[in-house]
């Protein structure tokens, strides 16, 4: 057994006006719980430091900024880091980033139990849009305030394992998992805002939401043989409700743990790595049974080419 | 709306020793089912002419040849071809096929309501071993007595949709539904043969085989805005059990008809085509949000490439 007790930190609603400090200390909170649980990696929700401010349209993108860290640890952030390294804790969590060359990426992180940055991801799938959009229910402007990620999907050796990161929509991709079960990956961390109504289909119930989430969660998990760790930040925000959905699902595809509720709270589960190798060594053996010369079309075409009519 | 009035068409075991007119005869009577309740297009499992022989070990593999069609239509399966013509219905069936070269492939077609068959594939992801195993409960030779389909994932233009074909283990793979996904694929249909033990982990319970089955499905029927009808050969074959689970997923991913059971039958569902195209224009318009660039280990590397220790 290769055995990670893993708490899923979810944190309920950010509102515009919570400052960053006060979002750390409701973090820190969930960490000193985790710990008491015996959890050795906390995992945190996308955007953890602040609302979900894509609904927000800025004429002016610059005035976006704001939600932005130029830093990370930062001034704001360090308390964070400072406790997880005392508790000996690695952790994962999102935000906004704005990097020196003024690039803005829809970033997560993986920090040891040191305290040191080891991992980067940045947002591949961006879902939204890039202007205001009056058709909406609501604006979701991920493709105005970011850029796509830059990093692919690496992977990384840590606690014994093997650990990669998506956010958000990339769940939704079936490419995700797999560009990481082809690095042999044990564990997807992965935080999400879902807002609970579908901007362009107002009468999809909630239901049908979270059935989209976890069939996508457990497919993955099941297709690549990988614990997959998926974190929301819910409630309500300034009014717009984000769906919760916490959970964790076994590399056979079953959810094992999950939250209930829309605040902050933690779930904890014993991950076995080892229980990701018999189906890494059996009916998902990459290796003896895909045929990549019939995969062409993934990679040779963005979008749809219609058959001939 | 463009309706296609689909039946999903179970076939119960096929004994060993149960010859092709006989079976022909079962289908036929599943055709007239289906006709009765108006139904233009009928689907029929994997290998549906004959039992699932890969699980008999031959150590001449040319005994096996007795499986295998050598013509489609061929004298025994004309009467079927017949029948659908004299009815106007299309329908989609699996076989081995022995090519005049002496290639043997886990195939389907498809076949017009006026009896031609517009649509071949042959299986591209083939379960199993190659030699007999002494540690499995029972054995699963698919890749002793077939080669990998050569054929790719194709669509055609049919009863005014876009439809593909792929066979039983083929639905697990993610990589499937997006390249037939990636050509605007409204309709995936596919038969299977799964025996109810998983042949490298006997405990395994039904119900979680199942779960998989379903799960694959609904995925990609999800991320691709596809309908998928998913047909089963089900019950006891010469003492060795096969699941049933026929269903049709609609393009939201959920299961909207099943067959239960595992005899002969019909589930009939009207399948909107139309229904594909909120799912292909919004979250899954891959022109919009597909990043190729980062796709490039799945069709790059065939099995998994760990990263450095």
């Amino acid at each position: 057994m290769r055995t990670i007790r893993t708490a899923a930190a979810q944190l309920g609603p950010i509102q515009k006006a919570e400052e960053r400090p006060a979002v750390v200390a409701r973090m820190i909170a969930l960490l000193d719980a985790a710990k008491r649980e015996g959890a050795t990696f906390v995992v945190y929700p996308e955007l953890a430091l602040t609302t979900f401010f894509p609904r927000w349209h800025h004429e002016d993108r610059a005035e976006a900024d704001r939600w932005f860290e130029r830093e990370m640890p930062g001034p704001e952030t360090r308390p964070l880091f400072e406790r997880a390294r005392q508790h000996g804790m690695a952790m994962s969590f999102g935000y906004a980033e704005l990097t020196p060359e003024g690039r803005h990426f829809n970033t997560s992180i993986l920090v040891d139990g040191s305290g040191a940055i080891v991992g980067k991801y940045r947002k591949v799938h961006l879902p939204g849009h890039v202007e205001f959009d009056p058709e909406r229910t609501h604006q979701h402007l991920e493709k105005r305030y970011f850029e796509p990620g830059d990093l692919g999907f690496p992977v990384w050796r840590m606690m014994g394992g093997i650990l990669g990161m998506c956010i958000c929509n990339d769940r939704r991709w079936p490419e995700t998992y797999r560009s990481m079960g082809l690095q042999g990956v044990e564990m997807v961390v992965l935080g999400f805002n879902t807002p609970s109504v579908n901007s362009q289909k107002g009468g999809e119930a909630l239901d049908k939401r979270m059935f989209h989430h976890k069939l996508s969660l457990q497919a993955g998990a099941y297709q690549n043989s990988t614990w997959v760790v998926a974190v929301a930040k819910a409630g309500t925000e300034d009014g717009h409700h984000l769906m919760g959905g916490t959970c964790i699902v076994d590399p056979d595809g079953e959810v094992v743990a999950e939250l209930a509720g829309e605040d902050d709270g933690i779930v904890v589960h014993d991950c076995d790595l080892d229980a990701t190798l018999f189906g890494k060594t059996t009916i998902f053996d990459f290796g003896r049974h895909r045929r990549i010369e019939h995969y062409g079309r993934i990679t040779g075409q963005v979008g749809v080419e219609l058959p001939p009519e």
